[in-house]
């Protein structure tokens, strides 16, 4: 038994920092790249590639849309040529980058805006679908588990890696609770711990009414932004480790360490 | 007898449009493509690296400072964690859209400040040559002929492609005149190509002060940005042709259609 | 009887050039310039600026989404804290750079996908209201003719000034025709001046199922980013002088020349 | 017996945090708020002015390259029209959104590779002079103490302010000591705060090398950017005040209550 847990780094900006790469690196086995579109500057994005590639960490592309003050969290309403060529412009950055680092580019999981929007809205979905395609039909797409996009992306042919939230609470139907609704955000690091145990070994969550949610994962992400995100994510780790659950990367480590 | 013509493209961004690049690229053998510092937008970048493909025209990364506003032409002094890794992004988002456009990147040409401070600043220049290396080694440099960085590149083991200006007055020395004096620029179409053909028949170009000095080049750089430079560039191509010089990629029309 | 001709200016950024700004500016009575988000870096800003002040021509804040390669079109799902301050922060710079050129910024006009989302989208309408009230409530704010905006901003205690296009089609309600439709965009200037000057004269303008549709403006927009449109506004302009219509700023001739 | 204390705030970016804006809010009298081209967010700024604004703060403009990624301490070679425009953009940005949060600009103090280069380089000297006029001749500037810019500004007319640097070591001739070199930055709050007393005091500080450099100073600049730094720019306060030496903006408490 064995699970992929995944991060977001790579968001620090100049003289900005953003999380803790370092302490991250040590606990997930994928890290989701920032492609400096929402964040990250080339200089800082090539240090936290040469990190990850030193520990085996998996490198993925964390595309998004063209949005540094927003973050990328502002959904944009860009045609589908700016789109396609965007995120093809951000993964042979990355691609350049990993690179340069000694490392690979092995997936792209969008991100803020632009992941939630690619979940259900299917022109741009199509358009991040062939955007991969045209750079590296290799590439994994990490999505939403148990989105519109999961099926979309399988169909054009692309290996498809169903992600899991760790501190996100779950509706019946094994969706996110909305974060304008209660009980959309956890924030007890044993409880969440407890939770990713379960999804992995049983394949459920329990959901905000407490009935059983099955969602079907193939990675969890884990956020490490401030000091109680970094504790929760290594309470995930321990857990699942102590619980005899093996932590490797989704693209296999065999993979990553050639 | 064979010569390389280059020239700058895909310098438009969003909906500011820069040069004619199908013209441009009915004229050419290589094309400098902007990555997105100086100019260049992605989809604009893609489109042109389309209409490169299509006609064999070889595909280089035109790397600049980051400055869209400055058009890369303002002297910056960057760190070279930054230099680094800032032209290595950019290649590897060239190389991205290369890739989806049905071409390759096959050699990078700095910009603007860049391109004439690196010309003499060892460290900077050492900084891009790392850079190149550190993506592929495989990749060409365009200098200025000439100039120091000739050397450098061609000590660190890249491939060194010198070039000559076709509408840019020469000194005795061989070096460019400063475009802060007389005879820095040239403006007769027919002149400038009768000049390209002694270059490419003799080795020699008229300096300002009427003597000869000797130049060794393998692709001359014409211009593209308005009508009066398209035409100059396609009076050096058909003078040349007339005269029985080949033109074609300096990396190889063979290797541009595989 | 008199009207106010307006035209988007400033629109060019370093080294790209939008339209013919000086030859806009000996034809229109009110100048939209550009505040940088959407168009317009700060030194080609103040060269516009100096322009129309030197004609007497009025100032009015063309305020945009931040959204430079999308050229401010694209709709932005931008929180009112963020679009407040963004719209409070490009008018204070235009005031600046006007107050520098000699003049003063008199209104406000959004642009692109800001135009277009506030004159029926209450919340953003509300935040750039907000924002105008903020830095001063006497600047005037130009408006869709008809469209709800109208309202808000009247009852918020702005000047409201409606505008006209002379370039676009109207629906028999006296709305736009949508650019997804035929006959949205006219292209005959003897025709397009002859509609604004029975807009002037009789208020209305016949719309495209041929029935006559009532419009009331106080200042008719022309654009001027092609020769051809330079063309069409001065056509537009010729026509109302030559019928005696008096062509002079919404804000007044007098206030301007303070 | 009174001093003025100046941080520079303001310098958040959209999700990234830098400093403590309220705490030194507490703790200086004059704010130099960042104008978006360095660093700052309109929403950020906004909020910053307004706290600045509640605690009688006054407000100056810090005004940069426009260098965001390089956080405006990379030197960069700007033609004089485009600073003098940079400049007047900035200021007014920063006006329009004082006067939303209820307070006024009073002053300008250049930021990071721009401070450094005015306080020798003439030409670019004259550029942030002729700007800050340009906007408002009123506006006092705010410069280092003993360097070059102190006097090109008080012949051009404006009110200059001198400012020592409450943590950098002095050389004998009361210069800062280069950040290369040993004894550039202090890292003891206590002996630091000692050191402001003396310079209010009795008009000199202790150099490198043991010896007294006299330094006239209106204002002294203290950091915020870590918990070590707001720490050390209370200690200055508290000493400075417990010796009955009065802490009020240069421009007057007065001035910013009104």
């Amino acid at each position: 038994m064995n699970i992929d847990l995944n991060s977001d780094l790579g968001e620090s900006l100049g003289a900005w920092r953003m999380g803790d790469d370092t302490a991250m690196l040590d606990i997930v086995t994928s890290a989701n790249v920032a492609c400096g579109f929402h964040a990250g500057d080339p200089a800082g994005i090539l240090a936290t590639l040469k990190a990850a590639g030193q520990r085996g960490v998996a490198v993925g592309a964390h595309v998004s849309y063209p949005d540094l003050v927003g973050f990328g969290r502002r959904n944009m309403d860009i045609a589908s040529a700016d789109l396609v060529a965007d995120v093809v412009y951000q993964i042979g950055a990355l691609q350049g980058l990993a690179g340069a680092a000694g490392t690979r580019v092995r997936y792209v999981k969008p991100h803020g805006a632009l992941y939630n929007t690619i979940a259900h809205d299917e022109r741009q979905a199509r358009d991040v679908i062939t955007a991969i395609r045209a750079v590296d039909p290799g590439l994994a797409l990490v999505v939403l588990a148990g989105s519109p996009l999961e099926r979309w992306a399988a169909d054009a042919g692309l290996r498809v890696v169903a992600e899991a939230f760790a501190d996100r609470g779950y509706t019946p139907q094994g969706t996110l609770v909305s974060r304008r609704e209660k009980g959309a955000v956890l924030h007890d690091a044993q409880a969440v711990a407890a939770r990713m145990l379960r999804l992995v070994q049983e394949g459920v969550v329990e959901a905000v009414d407490g009935s059983l949610a099955r969602v079907r994962a193939d990675s969890i992400c884990v956020h490490g932004d401030s000091p109680g995100a970094v504790a929760m994510a290594a309470s995930v780790r321990r857990t699942l480790e102590a619980a005899g659950v093996a932590l490797r990367p989704f693209c296999g480590a065999a993979e990553v360490a050639r």
